[in-house]
């Protein structure tokens, strides 16, 4: 057994058997380990974008850390606009960054570069593996790390030499303990309570605003009772890691992401209470406008740090309020229309409805939609219950390899990849996994040939009539990227439809698919 | 005028005319201000290892920086890999990253990042500017280290409100003085000079190994003259930015990548002089080999540090060694058969000579052909004379962007692109903006479906029989890409050939093109 083996035993005993990789030279003795784990799945990524988006999608479906590999300081910098996403997102994920052996770094070989730089930024903990006889220890760490409430990013930096070292006969991987998530000081709880019964009980707006553990499974349910006990609303911000939505779920609002939008929806908002998440900003400071979305005038209360546990600080909130423990936590299903035209010019609005119309019960939908989806947080309601994921750090390109990595946990369950084009084209490549994988993904690319949120912006900063510069740098036409190829020429079946009864046709064909489907809608 | 229309004129008053971009909402601004200035050249990169490798190519052609324009902290993460490469080849470059207000920064908005960190270890330089007023100077001084010699990475982080906020009337941009190159002392290379004459009179191997600037125009001009003169030889890292190779140009060795081809290739050296480039290292560690290359009986001196003027220093030593300031710097053009067989399946030996034979003179060669083009350092001095530009810091995903640069910068040469497959999936985007700006780029897919190189290294730690995890790791296969579909869906017209006779056709097809054409070499 080298260092290599015991990384990767130390992976297995604790419940880390998915790899999602990019691995190159320095990594080969981890290669070798791996293809002595038949156990370990591992799933190649063509960039390392594909490789941190899948980790991050797949740790938000099945609820545990994926390892990713990565090829030294350029690979990890691959990696890092999907691990920016996740780290926004607080998902667990192992990163397990190979480089030199520890008596080569003095040379600066071509490929020697500041790892650790490169990682913190991304990063909730980082480490460099010190020894090969360190490697269990500093392994199971970044373990306990990523699984750290509400979930954290571990980059483990793997000098060659640490996992090519034979160990000693008896080496053994060990499981480690969690680490316990704070709990909310329950007098804390109370006051916090009695602030929004003085608020309700005066007819005031009182919010709750609720982060990514807050709005899942349990924790939802228990706030949905709040809700519905005591009438305060419930939101997230517009960036959340993953929410249960359609007929029956606790409805949580979507804080919108235009900044007039959202100053709107918070407009008379008296008491804003947050729970594992931080007060709500803008996603850009504009000239002349506050980076608070919320008024001057709305208290900001915090109900529980960002690192505590959300489900059971809103179990005490809801027994401090008096909310029956057992109450309904949703009111009446809302009556959503999803009809859509049956012919004619494909809109991005017709999309959005027939896709949510025909959504299989259990779907996992992947949100990268950007200006053509805006409107699903309003109508997924309405839908089949699913889970609906967004891309959380503002970094696009994260669409195509989330979807990949949800799959990868749920191979069962409908991936729906809404997809704006431009920002598909960052990680493009993750198509091919999907259909290395035969991955149950359909994704629909709103092919409006441009960076249409980018155009807003522009006029935003007062530009009417972009000229040719600046078309030039918003544009995606001249030529026109023609999906429904790119897809087929990494092995996924596509269709291209401009009209809704091709798109309806389409729809159905791709559902239908035991595997990857494309439809490129021209919108 | 505003901050974002001063960076740009100071940008245009020191020459840097071409900016390779993809803007975000931070960013908007400049984009603005670019939009006011037609003779800024704006090219966009539908991702940003694109906007980054083409603008290292760029400046390996045009010998001055382009500009790139990144979106914050993921923006420029996704960059690094090229921005690693380009720092290797000591490209010139001024980065401008984009980053929040500076009253918005305290907020921890989704996109916020410590876009320094991220920065330092792919830079030279880096500042953050401070002030609308201070926009000058900062992109000033920005140009002036990117040109410092033999050139630098400057990265200026620019907050959206140094942009947007007016600047008071009369404001200009001011062109900046270069910082000269340091100049080798006299002394030093006359005591180098006698070591070398001494050793060459007692019949000993005496090897220079030349830097960015030694191996290119007239430095390796000078080079070739102090060969010829006294029976040294010339060589390089197998890593380099630019040389001129193909008949009557000066014959320079390129180092073997593979770590036992290069020891042997120095195995006798008695004498190594550096000419602004370190000693050369193993591209990776093995466990019991060295990561010199150079024997331990070999005795290294430096010439000339990397800072310093290696034109000056090569011209003094040759100067010191009495070599004849007129006299031939090239011996008998070598005799290279570059003939191939005239059909049958078709092999990466048959691209490489079928390619180098039809190669027009002034062709400028991008090669990240990895394992399959290997030969063509022993091949391309039977060419017709060309440029030829390599893989700087083996991060993968350099070949076809820094060919999109290449032309960007020499429009009317004919680029050739020899691009592994593996290696061209990483910024396979960048196809798109060959058709979007019409470049005349050949490129020619090596298509074996795997990662070959890492075959190799596989066997290399012992596995002899990779078994079903390591191949899922190391092979493009299930399914098998289809890049001449990849290169279609993005608008570059494209052929798929398996046969020599097909591909010798696609050759004289693509070489006829007047911009962007792809051959998918099946081999």
């Amino acid at each position: 057994m080298n260092g290599a083996d015991l990384l990767c035993d130390t992976l297995l005993a604790n419940d880390v058997d998915v790899c999602f990789a990019n691995p190159g030279t320095s990594e080969m003795h981890f290669v070798a380990a791996l293809d002595r784990k038949p156990q370990m799945r591992c799933v190649l990524g063509l960039f390392e974008g594909v490789v941190s988006g899948a980790a991050d999608g797949y740790a938000r479906m099945a609820k545990k850390p994926a390892a990713t590999l990565l090829h030294l300081g350029p690979g990890l910098g691959n990696a890092l606009a999907n691990l920016h996403n996740a780290k926004r997102a607080r998902t667990p994920m192992v990163n397990v960054v190979g480089d030199h052996a520890r008596h080569h770094l003095q040379h600066d070989a071509p490929l020697t570069s500041d790892i650790e730089s490169i990682a913190r930024p991304m990063s909730h903990w980082v480490r460099r593996i010190g020894s090969p006889e360190g490697v269990g220890e500093d392994a199971g760490e970044a373990i306990a790390q990523a699984r750290r409430q509400p979930g954290q990013i571990s980059t483990l930096i793997l000098p060659a030499d640490c996992a090519w070292t034979d160990l000693p006969e008896g080496t053994q991987a060990r499981k480690v303990a969690p680490l316990a998530a704070a709990l909310t000081d329950s007098d804390h709880v109370k006051t916090v309570a009695r602030h929004m019964a003085a608020a309700r009980k005066a007819g005031k707006r009182v919010v709750l605003f609720m982060g990514p553990q807050a709005i899942e499974g349990e924790a939802a349910q228990v706030a949905g009772r709040i809700a519905q006990a005591t009438g305060v609303q419930l939101m997230t911000p517009t960036a959340f890691r993953r929410m249960q939505r359609g007929q029956g779920a606790v409805d949580i609002a979507r804080l919108p992401y235009v900044v007039d939008l959202g100053t709107k929806a918070l407009a008379d908002c008296a008491e804003l209470i947050l729970v594992g998440v931080n007060a709500p900003v803008a996603f850009f400071a504009y000239p002349g406008k506050a980076s608070e979305i919320a008024p001057a005038s709305c208290e900001v209360r915090r109900l529980s740090r960002n690192d505590e546990d959300a489900l059971h600080a809103l179990q005490a909130l809801a027994e401090a309020l008096g909310v029956p423990a057992h109450g309904a936590s949703v009111g009446a299903a809302p009556s959503i229309d999803l009809s859509a035209p049956s012919n004619g010019k494909l809109t991005s609005a017709a999309v959005n409805r027939l896709v949510l119309k025909a959504l299989p019960e259990g779907a996992i939908v992947v949100d990268e939609s950007v200006t053509s989806g805006r409107e699903i947080a309003q109508l997924n309601m309405g839908a089949a219950p699913h889970d609906w994921l967004s891309t959380t750090g503002g970094a696009i390109g994260q669409g195509i390899p989330t979807a990949v990595g949800a799959s990868v946990a749920c191979p069962t369950r409908q991936v729906v990849s809404m997809q704006a084009d431009g920002s598909g084209m960052y990680t493009c490549q993750g198509l091919w996994t999907q259909a290395r994988e035969k991955l149950k993904v359909l994704t629909i690319v709103y092919a409006n040939d441009t960076y249409a949120i980018l155009h807003g912006e522009m006029q935003a900063v007062g530009t009417q009539e972009p000229g040719d510069n600046a078309r030039r740098m918003l544009d995606l036409d001249q030529p026109s990227l023609n999906w429904s190829q790119l897809a087929q020429a990494m092995g996924v079946p596509s269709r291209r439809v401009d009209t809704v009864e091709a798109f309806v046709d389409a729809l159905k064909a791709g559902l239908a698919e035991n595997g990857p489907f494309l439809i490129e809608a021209r919108i």
